[in-house]
């Protein structure tokens, strides 16, 4: 039961960062077909964000708000835009971690959950403990 | 009906490119849970994969194999690994190609679908169109 709980569960979204968000949904749009939303201004985090729907899963297309964005940097460093992050849902997010701690994985920042951008409890690993990728953790309470 | 066969469907995957394969493999079972494949050399595609199992998608880790692989270079300037491509299924490869092109995107390599690790027909657009993330679209024949 332990191993269920403290495993990862559904890929919940892959977000991207881009330079210009009505420009890159309107191309992902007619290019691709794609369902996109409007816009959405998320203070707190420092993006606006547009949702492209899959039958599955989702991406994220996001864009910086303001001037302290998390994706500032990342932006800098790739003028164009590009992959941020993936994001997987757990159930419990204080299992997940201990699991983690155990493997040597480092959590960014204090360690702690933080309130993310769907409302829920999340966890930041650093990407260079997964080839480069940096991976989100969300609570999801079924 | 043109409308929804020329769309982009489920997320198939998400490939991330690691130098080494067994140490990715093992970390994301070890602190993550994950279920993963064995590893799998697809010879005439130059990489070996490992599939991270999620309920709804998957994750495809991605290590060269033989002298001319795809991702050799993408290695060379990312050597810790990264996130390397997205896969979208379409219903209708020459219907989303067509849709593409009136659109004004990019169609890498001669245009024309290849055969893809699923043994499904594959095209992949250029990153530059899409906010510096490289999309695959492949082929399921529902």
């Amino acid at each position: 039961m332990d191993e269920i709980v403290s495993s990862i569960g559904r890929l919940n979204h892959i977000a991207i960062a881009v330079p210009d968000l009505k420009k890159s949904a309107s191309f992902w749009e007619i290019a691709l077909g794609a369902k996109t939303s409007n816009p959405m201004p998320l203070q707190e985090h420092g993006v606006t964000v547009v949702f492209i729907e899959s039958p599955n899963s989702k991406v994220e297309l996001l864009e910086p708000l303001g001037k302290n964005s998390p994706i500032k940097k990342f932006l800098e460093k790739n003028p164009n835009g590009g992959m941020h992050h993936i994001c997987y849902e757990v159930i419990n997010l204080k299992n997940a971690s201990e699991k983690l701690e155990l493997a040597g994985a480092r959590i960014l920042g204090d360690g702690k959950p933080k309130i993310g951008a769907h409302g829920n409890p999340v966890l930041f690993l650093h990407p260079a403990d997964f080839a480069g990728t940096l991976i989100e953790l969300e609570e999801i309470r079924k």
